[in-house]
């Protein structure tokens, strides 16, 4: 994995764009001889393999895949840096992408079946998953090829095709390991609302709670009651005028981990002093807040160039899972 | 503006999904005669107009247009929520959108051409601009389709093609106005790094600018040595140790002002109170921040319908100019 020469390394080593090695690829006659000799050069140099699937669709338009944009604001802050990430890692394969937007759940399956009665789109990859997502299991019935970011969690049966995810239960597991040994006993968490069917949310939570249990803890739980800063406030001023206010708490993203800090601060608690707290995802908001927030990074360029993979592996991989990576700031400072 | 009914009002009075009045105009064979007939229904009782572009469209492969996704980590809190807005709207006219990613500035050209080459995508919105950028004249040279958001600011001559922009400069002499009235007359900036050449954040800046001189209130401007919270903290720093330290300053952008209340904190200065601060996009650092952070809003739905709308027009509208709306919270009590 990640050991192949990419196209993007023979652009760097020959000091050309990517679109000039694409071109050199798929069209040497409109490339200059002296850029064409210096980057037939660098493919040499680095043992560049030219992509199979690039190479099929170099001989006419390039292959669209299509990729839904999700409108959930305090989920962009991952999402929308992940688009330009898989946007380039498409593009490596000389395909290009085609965004669209579509209704939740099963009345957005209208908009995919049109996507393919037009062929706008040769595949697809899916985000935003969320659990028993109808869209996997109707593309997959159907022989549309697509690789998921995210898991489905079926109640039964394996997953419906290619997957890639982070290990949210891992990496809110080790969140407690590191708490419990910095002296912490009382670790709680804060969820998104009950309404939020994401599996990703149950999985970080699923981490906590079997962490919690393994060391003996007691398990404390509350859930913003909207996916808002506001709403995770809440939930943890419920915790804190609880009989047993916790010591610290592992909030299920960035945007939850800020509203409890929020409380804190109304409460003259001081973050990694009097209750320790922890984000997910490593956004921008991790950084704007005082001393910065300890988060888990979700390995971008990873999970995209594993996608893209999977996207055309032949019933070989069918699974990736990812190590969320524990990035240590004073809300927190569970550094070991 | 705004005036014409949309399909997506259509969709919402017949309850069903936009696809399915798309269905109706554009291929009534697939949808079922009940919900054909309540469609039909809505669309009388509405008045509403197919778009003539949307129908010319009906009969072939939906037209795709093309938009660039830039990776600035700090402007994508405002232009990633703009992304989905503007794909429902090139949507509602039967077309499609098509992301991609390009070099900055001269050396991106050559994948806007490749995309003409190939016929991949029929225009191109183009936003994320800069002073004199490249694209709007190779563009329009080339008789390719466009519409901006974001002016170019050419040294001389007009805007080299239809834009939309907000007023970033009437915005940031609203906000002087207002802390003035307020009671202040130290009233600093704080803008990205010279490096930046985003006309945007120059307009900004003349903004306020010119309505310091006006008041005549002196001019203190400081710059993020990086587009990031420290380098606005540092540029902060430099204000407040200076021999006349500002009440007030106003960000060239969320991200930066945010930057600007983490050093008032260091200093135990506080926001609102000590040292008034402003900032701009009405992103979700806005809320993030205790208290909030007054800013000001972009009006993406006005801004997305603008660019679709020149996008179609045949040399008459040229440009439109939009106002931005300043949200209040604690950070700058400047309701009026």
């Amino acid at each position: 994995m990640g050991q192949a020469v990419t196209l993007r390394q023979v652009a760097a080593h020959a000091g050309v764009s990517r679109q000039t090695v694409s071109n050199v690829l798929n069209a040497p006659q409109r490339v200059d001889p002296v850029t064409l000799r210096k980057v037939q050069a660098a493919i040499e140099a680095l043992g560049y393999q030219p992509n199979r699937t690039a190479r099929s669709l170099a001989t006419r338009q390039a292959g669209l895949i299509g990729y839904c944009l999700a409108r959930m604001p305090g989920r962009s802050l991952f999402m929308d840096p992940f688009l330009h990430t898989l946007t380039e890692a498409i593009e490596e394969t000389g395909r290009r992408m085609l965004v669209f937007t579509a209704p939740e759940g099963a009345q957005g399956i209208e908009t995919y079946a049109d996507l393919i009665a037009q062929r706008a789109v040769d595949a697809f990859i899916l985000s935003d998953t969320v659990d028993e997502d109808p869209r996997h299991t109707w593309l997959a019935s159907r022989g549309v090829p697509f690789a998921s970011f995210g898991r489905t969690w079926p109640k039964q049966g394996e997953q419906p095709g290619p997957w890639v995810d982070v290990d949210g239960a891992g990496a809110c597991a080790e969140l407690v390991r590191r708490l419990h040994s910095a002296g912490h006993d009382q670790i709680a968490f804060v969820g998104w609302c009950q309404r939020v069917t994401m599996g990703a949310a149950k999985d970080r939570q699923r981490g906590w709670q079997d962490e919690c249990a393994r060391l003996g803890l007691s398990e404390q739980a509350a859930y913003a009651d909207s996916d808002s800063m506001d709403g995770a406030a809440r939930a943890a001023a419920t915790l804190l005028d609880g009989p047993t206010p916790p010591t610290a708490i592992v909030a299920a993203s960035d945007l939850l981990a800020v509203g409890v800090l929020g409380e804190l601060r109304r409460r003259k608690l001081r973050p990694g002093h009097d209750v320790w707290v922890t984000g997910f995802d490593d956004s921008v908001l991790a950084t704007s807040v005082e001393g910065g927030l300890t988060s888990v990074r979700q390995p971008t360029e990873e999970i995209t160039s594993a996608l893209v993979r999977l996207l055309d592996a032949e019933h070989g991989e069918s699974g990736v899972l990812l190590a969320g990576q524990i990035v240590c700031r004073s809300s927190a400072p569970v550094d070991l």
